[in-house]
């Protein structure tokens, strides 16, 4: 198991960010052929998920209806004011596995790896375990 | 690591199917007796889940709640009519795994797994990644 | 692959319970290096997240967003009086993955790892498979 990671900027409290190519990138790096690729997120108010990568209203309905879902504000007893975003977060997951065939990750042809920021704008960690 | 792929064709909108027995011929066939079987859902609007096969109605319960919570008409930007199902496929999640002993799946006693379809009908994908 | 399992005792119908120290405990005993642990709840109303373990408030927020999103009473057709669990479960997720480096779990600063009881009280099983 080879392991890497990567860091990830985010601008506002609640944000996806398509690390697709940066995890393609590390797979070509390191001459990965075939195995998996898994993607962790080692935080508490960002997630990990799959998506869609061509329209980007995709990204802001999904955010708006987590948004409707689970309200930044309400009677929660964490007074951090991110009670929501650990939800959110959890919802989403903290991790994916892709296969990766011939040096390239075997992703539907709308799929993109989205990188959730729930409670940003943070500088977050992202990591990569490549197993051949 | 060995790679399979079966289809499923949905015929609702919304639906979940047990693929449970399918995933389990595949096992059966390439002779896998020890090590995880990986399912991969390479979709953006359909995902797979872990959950009861006894009672049907389960399934019913279990999109009823999803519909309620994610409407499919809203004012979403994204115009194909289909934010809610992005969504839901992102909560259900893309790929799950399944531990393998003598030959089969370690699943509990109601555990199955169900492919969420949520923009159907279709002819989906489902990738099996067996590692010994 | 090295598999364990570990009993998890709940009180109450929804409770989340940190069993992050029982894992590391499995680790430590094994001698396991690095490497992969899963984790696996055989379950269908019960889930396994990763999330803050820091404030206990926030496990607290957790379970009252969702029963507020997925009400434990509606008009629901299975019979049994937990549609919500089971819906509740599969949106938590039924598996994690961590890296195990050096014999400790690559988890994020306020990361553990949360059994998620949604039908309880119950004796719950959890395993574990540890990959080198």
């Amino acid at each position: 198991m080879e392991l890497f990671q990567i860091k990830v900027q985010t601008t506002k409290r609640e944000e996806i960010i398509d690390i697709t190519d940066k995890i393609q990138d590390i797979i070509n790096h390191s001459k990965f052929e075939n195995g998996l690729c898994r993607i962790f997120v080692p935080h508490t108010t960002a997630g990990i998920t799959i998506n869609e990568n061509a329209d980007p209203n995709v990204k802001i309905d999904f955010l708006d209806i987590l948004k409707k879902l689970i309200p930044q504000s309400s009677n929660y007893r964490h007074i951090e004011g991110n009670s929501d975003s650990h939800v959110k977060a959890s919802l989403t997951g903290f991790s994916q596995t892709v296969i990766v065939q011939n040096g390239k990750m075997l992703l539907g042809t709308w799929q993109g790896l989205w990188f959730c920021e729930y409670d940003g704008p943070r500088s977050r960690t992202v990591l990569i375990a490549l197993e051949r």
